[in-house]
């Protein structure tokens, strides 16, 4: 019979930059004790977001925020929205290149992640946040 | 008992830019009566995509939408598909930089959209067009 | 009764650039025999990724692939991770701004893709690879 679960966990961020949170993830799948399924992940913000990336050489993370802070500088001539700083736009800008949601498929009581994809919650701003991700799955 | 429903929602955009659709998402999937489950959006075009983006501030959707016409510029130089005009392949770029699928979960009768969350269509061409736009929930 | 369905399908690309997955997904879906569900489409790699695109004119898919060349550009010297040679972190960068995974309703037995809608996988490597492609259905 199909069920579902759900939780929201609440993740401390350092300031900008990729933080893995592949291992809570799992765990929370892994208690549910279902077999298959369908996995959600979802940032309840607007600043920060989600990615799958190689989880082997930390360079991959620190390369893939360098490149989004070229791509996106943090320029206040480009961006009219300025109230809650100069980090604010690129942040929003950033955020929806990558996702605010990720979908895993739970197949035989593992996610189907492959040997090198972690999870990230990616940190735009450049402040230390607390930041809400909700988990849903969905499945027997 | 789990179930689904589905629907097709019509927007008419007014030319490039970004259109909030929270309401009528939202109008709909509390019409359905579900108290869990999982919300998908999907765009049934390659010129248009979604976003969540900020809901208060209009600027952020205006400096958003001038990122992403100078991150991918209406230079017919720049690409060989010109067939359907000079705006059609940014269009499609930008739509593969964004999103043509989201996911949100229905947690107690609400969506998990946070206080700053909305949901928008982004219209990539100049022209206004009619976009459909397809809902499908699945819960109980 | 709600039920789920998985598999596996593994492409092999030809290097750099999108292949069209869409006839031997859709055939699997068919296969499954529900008539309503939610289609989960996963790469399991971190140098891949997924888009749906334009299916009439070939140029779209080589024009997109030659905007991503060029914003994500194949440079050493911009990447500190460099160990699986100088078009491994572009891919990454370039995996992250499309995405590792696809959602699609199937309604009355068909997805519901638009007419000019298909799936791609997104090859980001140089070299020739094999890709799993995880397929995960479930409706009634």
């Amino acid at each position: 019979m199909m069920r579902q679960a759900a939780t929201t966990l609440t993740f401390r961020t350092s300031g900008a930059g990729l933080l893995e949170i592949t291992g809570p993830v799992a765990d929370w799948v892994v208690a549910q004790g279902m077999r298959d399924g369908l996995l959600t992940v979802f940032v309840r913000h607007t600043s920060a977001s989600l990615v799958i990336q190689e989880n082997a050489d930390p360079a991959v993370r620190s390369d893939l925020d360098a490149f989004f802070r070229r791509l996106v500088p943090e320029d206040p001539h480009l961006y009219r929205h300025q109230d809650e700083g100069s980090d604010d736009m690129p942040a929003h800008i950033r955020s929806a290149l990558t996702n605010v949601d990720l979908q895993i498929p739970l197949l035989d009581g593992r996610l189907v992640l492959g040997t090198w994809q972690g999870i990230y919650l990616f940190e735009h701003r450049r402040a230390a946040h607390r930041r809400d991700v909700v988990l849903h799955l969905m499945g027997e």
